[in-house]
């Protein structure tokens, strides 16, 4: 037997990730079989189960990677760019999730995540964790803005993260079901309403 | 035989729609079978098949009724609030999506259609029309708010739309995945992020 290294095995995960992708943006979970991703991967049931004991587990490990991806972007956007407005940050993190999804058609698998996550609760389990994560980032966020003027103080950081919450993955929904010009103007109205520095303006317009 | 009322059909309709919500909401779309349906609403199969003629009958009559049911309540806000500002009128919105949400489980049911909608190209269609009407609704709103002063005129109708049409879905899909616990704070934060009259007090604290 050969001698099989981490990266051979890594390579080999994300090939079949890969492919179970492409079917489930096709068919969708429920109607892909096992012997669809087979024939997709162009490897054996074995080699396949070797990586992935079920369907399910190929349906938790594409979940856990589209939300570990949105996470990563909305830290790496509000970290790198500390200088710009809530509305700036959201915008970049919708443009970001439009980019990616004309890539690799993420908006389409995360819809059906969400609907796997009502009848399976491991798929629920992970996905509320990952939400919970994003949730304590974005309130994170939203406090640094506010001690920096740039947000009113009378909104909670826990319920503008329950907005921001909803944008997210309302803007997914629409790229998965009309496409990215359902989301023509959005990044551009998002920087309107909240736009940079506006509590510091408004007390200098009126000396 | 008797003679059929239209009443008589349409509370036989009701019935077993009301009987594929339970079903649909305890196991999905995909792992309930006819047999659940017949069993949980009591009837025979020529019964049901006399109303509905498959499971996608019923998965885009529920699909229809609850989309037409979200435009009919922002319609129901936006013509009988006229003096309401944008923020009250969305907190309004998502107020009355969460009480509903406890009373039928309308939100669980919500995120299987969207998923449906990938893969089921009837489903996509109906649901097309009633975004876009929704879409167009939300729009005029806007335009009716800005010309009232109460929405700043950089943001445009369409723009905001977007994002509006984001909160609505992406505050439903917290309410299916987390439970109304997950919006606790969110119509206050509206309320703060789009006050009432915002634009028209602003030149009057310069005065």
């Amino acid at each position: 037997m050969p001698k099989v290294t981490a990266e051979y095995r890594t390579g080999r995960r994300e090939q079949i990730l890969a492919a179970a992708r492409l079917c489930f943006m096709r068919q969708g979970f429920h109607a892909t079989s096992m012997q669809d991703l087979f024939k997709e991967v162009g490897l054996s049931s074995g080699a396949v189960y070797g990586y992935f004991a079920s369907k399910d587990a190929l349906i938790i490990a594409i979940a856990e990677d589209n939300m570990r991806d949105v996470v990563d972007m909305v830290h790496t956007i509000a970290t790198r760019r500390t200088e710009d407005s809530l509305g700036d940050l959201l915008a970049a993190v919708v443009g970001m999730i439009t980019e990616r999804h004309s890539r690799d058609g993420l908006a389409g698998l995360a819809v059906q995540v969400w609907a796997e996550a009502l009848s399976n609760p491991v798929v629920a389990e992970r996905l509320d964790t990952l939400l919970s994560q994003l949730r304590e980032d974005i309130a994170g966020i939203v406090a640094d803005r506010q001690a920096a003027g740039f947000l009113t103080a009378d909104v909670t950081g826990q319920g503008l993260a329950s907005v921001l919450l909803a944008i997210i993955p309302g803007s997914i929904l629409q790229l998965a079901l009309i496409g990215p010009s359902a989301l023509d103007g959005v990044p551009d109205t998002l920087r309107a309403l909240w736009p940079e520095a506006a509590q510091a303006e408004a007390p200098q317009a009126c000396s």
